[in-house]
C-alpha cells in the first residue's frame, strides 16, 4: 500500500460529505446532548409539507399514488432523498450517496407512466435504500474496508436488476460494521451510526445504517443482510419492522460480503420498512421476478397466495402462539419482557391461543453458529485487511482504537481444518432436525390439532443498549442457525416510569446476573421495543400473514387501551 | 478391536446368505462365464407365470392393480422377493435380507385394503428396495464397513417413514462401494455387484445394487443416493431410468453416510425404475408428504402439476433440446455418441428443436468438486475404518486388495483449512453463476423464445466398462455441482456389430486418447445405452415432464424402424 490507510479514509469521507447538496445542509441541526431526534426531520424545516406527507405516508398508500401518478416518483424520490440527507446528519447512517443518477431514473419513469399509462411494475417510482455492501454497477461497495475504497462495482445485484425492473430507484447506500460480524455500526471509513431515538445507544447492526434511516422515514424499504440477526437486530433497537427470510428466498448473488465461500449458515438479503405493507410488497416483487433464473442459490418457489392465506395454519383462524419468555441463558431485561406481556394479552384479546415456548438447547446452537462461522473467519477478515493496513475492529467501544477484549461471540474462534468444519456442521444438522421435531410434537400441546404456528420470540436481550455495549446476538442468531423465516414488529418504547428493574434472586449464570444488573431505565429510555414472528424455513408467506395478525391485535389493543 | 476385521466380515456376509429362503436358493445357477443374466429370472424356474407377469408389468399398472386388490400385496411382494434374490444370485447385488418382516407388513396392507376399501397411500402394497445406507430401524446399515456391522438402526430413516405411510414396503437393501465414493460397487463386507446384462462388468455405483436389481426387475422402484452420479450411473450402466433430484426435495435426513457435515455440494437421494412412471410416483408421493416437515434440509415445495404440465416451457410445445456431445475433456465412445444421434433422430421426427450446447468450464467444475470433497475426505475415511482396522480401498480392480494407484479423480486431495475450503466453496459458487447465466443467454439460439429446455447428456464416457475401469464420474459430477435435476433414459445395449471404432486424429489431451484407444466393441458387448435429460435446480417436475416426451420419442422412433 502506497497511503496511510488513514489518509484514505478521511478523504472517502470528504468525498462523501461533498455529495450532498448544499441546500439539503443543516446549519441549525440539535446538538449531540440532545438524544431524541426522531422528530427533528419533519420540524427542520427543509420538507415541505407535501414532502412530510409523502414521506409519513403507508407503503401502500405510496405505491398506489406512484402506480397511478398521483404523486410523481420525482416528488417521491426527492422528499426521500431529503429525509434520508437529513437522517445522515442526524445519525451517520450513509454510505454512498448519488442523487443526480437516482432522479434521473424518476424521470425516465415518470415519463413512462405519462407515455404508456402504466407503471413499470409493481415497485413503481419508490427509491429503496440498500446496504453498503449490495452492489450498484458504477458505484463503490468498499463495505467500510479501507481496502475496498475507489473500486466501483462493474455489475449490479441481481437484487438490483430485479428491484430496479419492478420500477424500485436505488437511492442511497446504508452504513455497516467492519466485516459485516457486527451487531452494532462502526467502521474505520464511514465512522458510527446511532439510534434516531437516543443518540448514546447503537442502531444495532450490522444493517445499522438501515434501521436509523428507515426509523426516521428517509426511505420507505430498505435492504439490509442478516447472517445473525443483522436485518432483525437494526429493525427492534430503531423501531422499524424487518424480515429475515430464508436462505435463498431473496437472491444475494453479486453481493460483496465477509467470509465468502462460508455456505453453511449463510447470510441472506431482507427488508425493513415502516410497515408490513412494505415487506409484502417487497418479498411478493422480488419473488415474482424469478429470481432462481439470475441467481443460482435462489429458491424456485413461487409466491404462494395459498401459503399467504394460512392453509397450513388453520386458515388464520384460532391460531397457537408460543411465547419465549427467556432461552435458558439470559432473561432479558424489563422492557423486553413488558413487550411480549403486550404481546400476549393482545392476541389472547384477538381470539387467539398463547402457550409457552420451552427453548431447546438454545446455548448448543451459539456454540455452533460460533464454530462454524469461526472456522475461518480470523483468515478471512485479516486477509482484507491487510491490504491497506488497517487493524481488524476488536470492540465496538466508542473510544479511539480501544484495546479491551472484544465480546465472546464475536471474536472469531481459532481457525479449523474443513473436517473439522464438517464436524460441526454435522452437529448444525442434527439440532436442526431436533428442532424441528420439537416444533412438531408441540401439537399435543396447543389444542389446535396443530403444532405451534409461530413463535413470539425477543430479538435481543434488551432494547438498543449504549455503544459498544451490544455483545451478544443470541436471541436472533438461533433462528439463522435453524433458518426459520422471522419478522420483527415494534411493540413499544421504553418509559423509565414504567419499565422499573424487576427484583430478581435466581440465575442462570454469571452472564445472567451481570446482564440484570446492567439495566437502569435511564440509559435506555425511548429505546424502542419490539418482537419477533419466528416460522418455519421458507415459510416467508405465512410469517408475513401471521405478523400482519399479531400487528393488528396490538393496534387493536392499543386502541382499546 | 478384538476381532480380525475379515472374520467379522465374513461372519456377517455367512449371516446374509443364511437369511435366504432355502427354496429359493438356486442350484442350476450359470456359470460365471455367462455374462448376460438378464433373462434368467424368467427362464430358471423359480417364478410363477403370474410372478413374471407381476414383476415385468409396468409401474402404473402395479400400482392401480394393488389399489384395487386385484393384486394383493403379498403377492406382489412375494413376486419381487423372489426375484430380488434370483438377482442377488446373479449379481450380488443385496445387503440386508428380511422376507418375514416384509411379507408380514404386506399382509396388513392386504387386511387394511380389504376392511377399509382403501388403500393406505399412492404407493399401497409395492415393494421398495433401498441402498444400504438408508436406515430401517431394526436393521443394519453397516454401508460395506466392518466397522459399523452389528448395530442396527434405532429410527427409521424420514424417507422410510414417509415410503410405509403411502403403503409402500421396504423389502431389501442394496449394494455399495466403501465410503460410497466410487462409481462401482464393492467392498469388504459383501463383495462386489455386477452387471446384468454382462456380468464381466461392473454395475456402476454407488448405488450400483440397485441398478443390478431394478434391471433384473426385482425391485419395482429402488432409491439409491448421488453425491457424483450414484443413482444416474447404475441406472445408465444397468438400463433402468434414475432421477437425480435437486438438493434437499427428497428428505435425506436420518441415513448414514460418508463425509457427514459436507454440506456444500450434498449426497441427494433419488429412484430408479423400469419406467419413468415409477419415478413420477415415487417423488410425487415423497413430496405430497410434505417432507419439509420431517426433515429440516428438505425443501418446502410442493409438488406442482403446473411446472409438470410444462408452464415454464412452452406448455411443451415445440421444445429446444441441446446436445453435450462431449465435455470438452474426452470424447465419448461410439455406442455413447449413438445414443446421442438416437436421441437426435427421434426428437427431430417429434417436432422438437434440437441444438448443440457446447460445455462452459466443466473442468474447473471437476477439480472444484473435487477440492470440496477431498477437503476432509481422507480424515473421515481413515476415522472409521481404522475402527476395525480394514484398509480404506484405493482401487475398484477385482484383484484381492491390489496396491495400484488409485484413479486421479477418487483419490481425496489433500486435507486443507477451512478457509481454504470456503474459497473453493465460493469458485463453486462463482461458476454456478456463471453456467446460470450462460444457460440464460442460449435463448437467442433456441429460435423458440425461451433459454434451451433441456440439455441431453451423456451419463458416462462410456458404456458400463469392465470392473474397476469406470475411472470418472465427470459427466455426472458436474451437474452435482450445477445441482441440476437430471434423469437418465435407456436408449439401446452396444451392438459390437454396429459400435464399431470411430476414427479419430485429434485429441483433447493424453486422457481422451487413451479413452479412445481403450474402446474394442466386444468388451463392451450388450452394456446399455442411456442419456441423461438434464434440467435447473428444484425443477423434478418439469425434468420429468420433459424426460416422458423424450422418451415417448424414443418408443415413437424405434416402432418407425
Amino acid at each position: 500500500m502506497s497511503q496511510d490507510w488513514t489518509v484514505v479514509a478521511a478523504a472517502k469521507k470528504a468525498k462523501q460529505q461533498a455529495l450532498i447538496p448544499k441546500e439539503w445542509l443543516l446549519s441549525d441541526l440539535p446538538p449531540q446532548s440532545t438524544l431524541d431526534v426522531s422528530e427533528f426531520p419533519d420540524t427542520c424545516g427543509l420538507l415541505t409539507e407535501e414532502e412530510i406527507r409523502i414521506t409519513k405516508s403507508a407503503t401502500g398508500a405510496l405505491l398506489s399514488n406512484l402506480a397511478k401518478g398521483e404523486w410523481s416518483s420525482v416528488q417521491v424520490t426527492t422528499a426521500f432523498y431529503k429525509r434520508a440527507i437529513i437522517a445522515q446528519q442526524l445519525t451517520n447512517c450513509l454510505t454512498e450517496i448519488f442523487v443526480e443518477r437516482a432522479l434521473a431514473r424518476a424521470v425516465e419513469l415518470d415519463e413512462h407512466l405519462k407515455e404508456t399509462g402504466k407503471p413499470v411494475g409493481p415497485l413503481h417510482g419508490l427509491p429503496i435504500s440498500l446496504k453498503d455492501q449490495i452492489n450498484i454497477k458504477g458505484i463503490e461497495s468498499c463495505m467500510g474496508y479501507v481496502s475496498w475504497i475507489g473500486k466501483d462495482a462493474d455489475h449490479n445485484a441481481v437484487l438490483v436488476d430485479i428491484l430496479e425492473s419492478a420500477g424500485a430507484i436505488p437511492f442511497v447506500k446504508t452504513n455497516i460494521p467492519q466485516t459485516l460480524m457486527w451487531p452494532e455500526t462502526f467502521n474505520h471509513v464511514f465512522g458510527r451510526t446511532c439510534n434516531p431515538y437516543n443518540r448514546s445507544l447503537t442502531s444495532g447492526g450490522s444493517s445499522g445504517g438501515e434501521g436509523a434511516l428507515v426509523a426516521l422515514r428517509g426511505s420507505p424499504i430498505g435492504v439490509g443482510s442478516d447472517i445473525g440477526g443483522s436485518v432483525r437486530i437494526p429493525s427492534a433497537f430503531c423501531g422499524t419492522y424487518g424480515l429475515r427470510p430464508s436462505y435463498g428466498r431473496v437472491p444475494y448473488a453479486g453481493c460483496v460480503n465477509s467470509m465468502e465461500g462460508q455456505d453453511s449458515i449463510p447470510s441472506v438479503l431482507g427488508p425493513l420498512s415502516n410497515d408490513i405493507a412494505g415487506i409484502k410488497s417487497f418479498v411478493k416483487a422480488v419473488v415474482d421476478a424469478k429470481p432462481w433464473l439470475k441467481d443460482p442459490l435462489a429458491v424456485r418457489k413461487r409466491w404462494n397466495e395459498e401459503e399467504y392465506n394460512l392453509v397450513d395454519h388453520g386458515n388464520g383462524k384460532d391460531l397457537c402462539f408460543a411465547i419465549l419468555w427467556d432461552d435458558g441463558d439470559t432473561v432479558p431485561h424489563p422492557p423486553v419482557l413488558r413487550g411480549l406481556e403486550t404481546v400476549k394479552k393482545a392476541l389472547l384479546a384477538a381470539g387467539h391461543n398463547v402457550i409457552d415456548w420451552k427453548p431447546l438447547k438454545h446455548v448448543e446452537i451459539y456454540r455452533t453458529l460460533r464454530d462454524i462461522w469461526g472456522a475461518g473467519a480470523e483468515e478471512d477478515y485479516n486477509t482484507v485487511a491487510m491490504l491497506s493496513g488497517e487493524p481488524v475492529i476488536s470492540t465496538m467501544l466508542p473510544e479511539e482504537q480501544p484495546v479491551v477484549a472484544a465480546s465472546e461471540w464475536f471474536r472469531p474462534s481459532e481457525s479449523v481444518s474443513a473436517y473439522q468444519l464438517w464436524q460441526y456442521q454435522k452437529k448444525k444438522r442434527d439440532l436442526r432436525q431436533e428442532y424441528l421435531r420439537y416444533w412438531e410434537e408441540t401439537t399435543a400441546a396447543t389444542g389446535t390439532g396443530r403444532p405451534v404456528d409461530a413463535i413470539i420470540s425477543p430479538v435481543a436481550a434488551y432494547a438498543a443498549p449504549p455503544h459498544g455495549m451490544n455483545k451478544s446476538a443470541n436471541y436472533t442468531m438461533v433462528w439463522n442457525l435453524l433458518d426459520y423465516a422471522a419478522l420483527v414488529i415494534p411493540v413499544s418504547k421504553v418509559n423509565q416510569a414504567i419499565d422499573v428493574p424487576r427484583p430478581r434472586n435466581e440465575f442462570y449464570s454469571d452472564a445472567d446476573r451481570l446482564l440484570w444488573q446492567s439495566y437502569n431505565p435511564e440509559t435506555y429510555n425511548n429505546a424502542p421495543i419490539a418482537i419477533q414472528v419466528v416460522g418455519r424455513t421458507l415459510e416467508e408467506e405465512a410469517v408475513i400473514a401471521m405478523s400482519e395478525i399479531v400487528d393488528n391485535a396490538l393496534k387493536s389493543s392499543k386502541g382499546d387501551s
